[in-house]
């Protein structure tokens, strides 16, 4: 049983080598009498610090278009089929995510158990014995001829899945303000954490932009705050 | 039980009054030395049939950009949230779908029933069977005090749904000509059915453009082809 | 001359019957354990008072989703083709615009002026004398037979276009925030500006979102403060 | 003046190392038991044949999601506003545009020639002349003391811009597929060409998916075919 208990595992797949170089390419050609492979050519595009400064201004006046021009690539797994149905709520992204039409289940399917569960030993044991029940009925359905497609109705929430999902810099800021929130749900703020971080590994500049929106804002917006930051009426 | 056991449900809920006007204005503007509030205060832009004529010519020869004007909102209800988890991976869609963070369930939940599963007397008892023990743990977590959008992890994927979805003419018939294919999961595909049935009802004129993805490309473009049309080759 | 120097105008052309009915049900359903049809058929939906509370209350959460359920289109005229280049940046709008490719110019071409070259007399009179050279070239090169689509090549960016826009409110609100910003360019601020009153005139509860962002925000995120709000540093 | 006169000129300055193995990865994940890290990770991931082979079967399903995952972003200078108005339409596309705003021109501004004015002697060297005036209008303008933001009003179309450009794959192909088009403007249909090419150069396997839309329909489905195929009525 525990082998299908899964956490969520979060890489970085792909990005473009030269993040800044290109997104200091955007940001000058907007102001310049020079062309795009001019600058992009020139010595300034080639060094970071000098492509850091610009790309900081030009972002902290909210034009992030320029950032747009940067597409990372995740490989997620280890979630439930409920965050996976908050994700693709972002409709800036691109996914590719394991189908449960196509991919029949042939033993005890993986899950997820949420915190406030697993720290109730009684009660997170009854969550994985309830978890194999679903599984033997579940097979039960499928070696009866039901086809997978119709079978999975009977999968909960708790079902691990995975995914490809690649996102520009703007949307995954834009996602990071809104999920880092402590209002939105434990499970999709771990995982845009873990992104954010991987991100932030390779991207270092990155990471004063990867906060709550309360962070950028400077007051709290949700109707009830977590303290963080005032709401904006006090 | 048995109240519990959903159908999807479907109504148009909004629309704009002047349709065709809008869409005739919208065409004419493209080509024409008027200016579109002369266009739109024409006698032709209030000749249905007219507006019609150049309608056709338009999306024939493929500018559905014109058809973006006019956006249709749908009432939505008794579908699965398998179906759901579907449906909002079309990104140039709407959505505001009850949240099962927010809605506690108090009794046995809605679900729906998949027809391979409800032609089968005997696996169907046991299916409702098991929905009520799935309802019974989902009452004994909330009643120790999980909270209700953690509770729902062992909710399944037949749980029945509700949503308001809004979609412009442009992604209507896109949709249409994706889901209603055969290919399609038996439930997106009746679901979307409604849908193009509910618009055709008040506006019949775009009868032919709701259709399977095979009738507009004249060939099936799947890999296995349900026999509607010929694949591409032959 | 004068009957070819264009003013922007504006109408409403497009927009559903029952704006606040649709949004209130899009809102409720989030919450509700009720079908969006019930909600949709309830007292209050039909109570446009109650349906505005819960709606202000949803938006000045930052919920803005619940708005997109509703688009309103556009006749727009008297705009130059700089106002036009900048206006098709926003994508999450539908466009149809005149075409400088089909629609071939017969007599002087209409034209807009700025107000920084109106206010000046004798530069304004040179302005209008130019834009004639500019018409008689491009009639001479569409006598000598050169298409319309290449002798375009010579008209301004002063030419007045027109087209048919529709955006849902979510978006109408995202550009009124950044387009009434007095950094914006005046020509685009006097057409949005225009639109926004347009939509205001049958829906007055609008009114305070249509505001520039730094209402929105409490203070001024652009480099350089018009004064209305203070920067954020300070 | 002839060093004014510009041609379009492409370089693509960024895309992801791992193209097909990210693309891979993507489709692997949709049909696999095994984790997209796993994929990744696999030796069939890095085996280019293999990857090809699978890449090529999805996408000839109309699976175009999966190469979502791969953005590139593209130099582009020597086009007209003219062009840049017609390319910034499409909105799944991410622009960094030189400003005329922003950018005040100190000499003669640089601009583009149709080739049907290219080819006639007499009227190209009119056209260049009238460029001229046009440019010595411009800065009478900007030394009366009118902001670049207003003087440009009088710049024609045929003023060359230039621009950063980043789209996915998907939405590549979908622009080549309309606009090398024979029906599509000779600027923008030259463009994309050169698009395509830089790309090919680097992915060659994608040269069977940059082709006009009929070679992928089978049929041409303008108003007008230009022979290359059949309309789909005949």
């Amino acid at each position: 049983m525990e082998e299908h208990i899964k956490k969520p595992e979060v890489s970085l797949i792909s990005k473009p080598d030269n993040m800044l170089r290109t997104v200091y390419t955007a940001c000058r050609t907007c102001y310049s009498a020079f062309s795009p492979e001019e600058i992009y050519n020139s010595d300034n595009a080639r060094d970071d610090e000098k492509a850091l400064n610009l790309i900081r201004k030009v972002i902290s006046s909210g034009h992030y278009s320029t950032i747009e021009h940067i597409q990372v690539s995740f490989a997620i797994s280890g979630i439930s089929r409920a965050c996976s149905h908050q994700l693709v709520r972002h409709r800036h992204v691109s996914f590719s995510q394991k189908s449960q039409r196509y991919v029949k289940e042939k033993e005890q399917f993986d899950f997820v158990i949420p915190p406030t569960i697993e720290k109730n030993s009684e009660i997170c044991e009854k969550y994985k014995q309830f978890m194999n029940k679903i599984s033997d009925f579940y097979l039960e359905l499928t070696n009866a001829g039901i086809p997978a497609e119709d079978a999975r109705f009977v999968l909960p929430n708790a079902t691990s899945t995975s995914m490809v999902v690649s996102m520009n810099l703007r949307e995954l800021i834009h996602i990071a303000n809104l999920r880092l929130c402590t209002r939105a749900q434990y499970e999709i703020r771990t995982l845009i954490k873990m992104m954010c971080d991987e991100v932030i590994k390779s991207e270092p500049w990155l990471k004063e932009y990867l906060v709550p929106k309360c962070e950028k804002l400077g007051f709290c917006d949700e109707d009830k705050s977590c303290g963080r930051k005032q709401q904006k009426d006090n």
